[in-house]
């Protein structure tokens, strides 16, 4: 078989096609088989991965490393920029000449949006974006619809409901421009002040089954996922207004109650307030398990992309 | 032979009896031997240690991982926890949650006591506890206990002076702890302010031959091994009563020469001024030897409870 | 053949001789066809790497790093020292001898002149200096003298044109030094106040032919390497002066176009003002090469001194 994204960079989800997410979820099927039996497949023995993170992110780097390490790859790290020659004026554009030259294949956190596909310009390794400010983080959509066909099989057919900060976090724009290739329908529930942007619905609206709400019990009783997403403090000038919404937007066991039969509760992680910790002990929760599936899932992308 | 410590977690020096402790000595003596040899022993190939550190120790985190090294195995770090998703507000149940499914084992040290325990009630996979706030620290009495069977074939019989901060410091807790399964006697020298505290004291008095005194020269003449720890400065409100004090418990050569023939210096490091610089070059001296043995005993350890 | 390097530290360039160099030369070119080749050479499988930065240099720490990995070795990193013993008042004789009971190899960086020597004196495993303040860089050296090798096929012959700080770049001493044993011209460009100091230039003068200029363009014609370093702003108390001089001595495309045919353009890196980025695509820019090279000279050394 070619595998398509052979040497190629994965800034946005919209790089990899119908096809290629296919590839990623049989990969990641047989990952975590590996993974179960305790065997290490040497498929990267030979190969460096960098991550490059100019933000803290310390869960989706050691996602990354788990990932490589368990390939039989080696790992090169700067966890924090503050270290590192940026801290000297550097542009990100020599930084990344720079690295290209050490590894084989670089995963970058960066906080401003459009870093991660300056970075692809001028490297002549792949480069995987792990988030890019209010912009992408296509792993993370990779190990959402892993999760959702793991467990119910397919996604099509799907009633899923995102809640939360619908305005800024990267994490859904990347997953409803995704959904938007399979028949299913999705409900947007978020505070008025931090809504789906305009140009977001637009891109998905004409091939998603939409609905938008502020109320977080309207759809409970269809909702086969609940997507939930974390709503930071920063975002409100009114603190008096965030902890009355926070309050307001907060999964509790009596929401999980409401929901349809099967239904399972999904968090890109870290979470704070909007998963009351009971939830925890629900069927419903499948967080900790979302989490589980990223790295086989990065595990099938890094060996797609630069497997040997 | 059945490793009773297989997948278990390793909070405090009691969660190991006294066979586990024996094969934690053979395995060490063992593992010494291949450093030795210059060979490296892939008991651990397929598998992933975490090091989470929510408190700065190099010399801790860094004996873990070579320790890993050593054994074939890979390692993902979290070295500093303000590049974590803790500055997100995750709580340290969730963190734990997540890494467990990047590892085969972790291992924390944390600033606050119990935070260890905690993180194995949350865990799948094992937990070794690298120190947390004034709790334990048991693979330094493993350590320390290896460093004494080593230097002098047996532990049964000697001396043992522990001088400095008894009452924060947790590695002499945790010391004492081990210590009062043998039959030892132990001299504890500090200043008033920092004298090891009643319940510590309580809990082995009926098993330890135990002598207290402010004088650091009382007991140098029947001491066996003189274990020396570092009194840290913030214990003080009155700075003139701490350089008065530092001044008086430091061990010089002449202190040295008072000590019982075949005697030994140990310091759980890193010393400040505990230990005069010219002490290094006398025989006694062997907190150097006593960090070499970090390696060999956390290969033993790691072996035991997370072993192919 | 008799590795002469075999368990020696590397301080100074002048820790090797010509023979020693050549042996460095010839082995990197070996290595440089494995990384293009993609194979992975097991010569430290069995061995550690530890690398101590008590001052930020991804570039130099990632370099060495993916250099140890690339020849099967392991690696454990201190990347920050404020999450260091150090914070705690540990000197650094007492951390290198802990640290070479954790490793094979310890490369350091820090900001005083003569704490890697210092850190050799107190370590049984061999030390490599990666830059100790104004002090040496020999492994940089060494891939400077490689990539002129690599280019021109010889070094002697030459005419080298030094621009930029070349009272405090270290960089810049050291290379000094390793020249003096060809036979090459070198002209000193710099402004007054960073001029070369009188006791380097003393060093070197029976054994180089050199010119001195504050006029960037004046060798241009004659030049085969032009040498940037970069000027920091912190060497100047009027920040005037600095502006004036940081824009006239900026390389620009009209200053490339006037050097000898075939000419080339090194830097160490990380460069800030003193290559205009329109200089990146010409066919004379080779600092992305020389860092490139950084790798196989690094693997060249580290089983030089430390290989099985």
């Amino acid at each position: 078989m070619v595998i398509m994204l052979k040497n190629r960079s994965i800034i946005s989800i919209s790089d990899l096609d119908g096809e290629d997410i296919n590839e990623v979820f049989s990969r990641a099927d047989k990952m975590l088989e590996n993974i179960e039996s305790g065997k290490k497949i040497n498929v990267m023995s030979s190969k460096i991965l960098a991550t490059l993170f100019y933000e803290p992110s310390t869960r989706t780097r050691l996602s990354f490393e788990s990932a490589m390490e368990r390939l039989g790859g080696s790992v090169i790290s700067m966890a924090d920029s503050k270290t590192s020659s940026t801290s000297k004026g550097e542009t990100l554009a020599d930084t990344i000449r720079i690295v290209e030259s050490y590894s084989d294949l670089i995963v970058i956190r960066h906080p401003l949006e459009g870093a991660a596909f300056l970075a692809s310009r001028f490297s002549s390794k792949p480069i995987i974006n792990a988030g890019d400010g209010s912009g992408e983080h296509p792993t993370q959509t990779l190990i959402d619809l892993y999760t959702i066909r793991k467990e119910f099989g397919s996604i099509d057919g799907k009633t899923i409901t995102i809640i939360g900060d619908l305005k800024y976090g990267r994490t859904v724009h990347s997953l409803l421009s995704a959904l938007s290739r399979y028949n299913v329908t999705v409900n947007l529930v978020s505070p008025e002040n931090l809504a789906i942007p305009k140009h977001v619905y637009n891109d998905v609206k004409g091939r998603l089954n939409m609905n938008i709400s502020t109320d977080i019990t309207k759809y409970l009783g269809e909702t086969d996922i609940l997507y939930v997403t974390r709503i930071q403090k920063e975002r409100f000038t009114d603190k008096n207004e965030y902890a009355r919404l926070i309050g307001s937007y907060k999964i509790t066991v009596s929401d999980v109650n409401k929901l349809k039969k099967g239904a399972i509760i999904m968090h890109p992680l870290p979470r704070v307030d909007e998963i009351s910790s009971e939830v925890d002990n629900t069927p419903a929760a499948r967080y900790f398990k979302q989490a589980y599936y990223g790295v086989p899932v990065r595990m099938a992308i890094i060996s797609m992309i630069a497997g040997e």
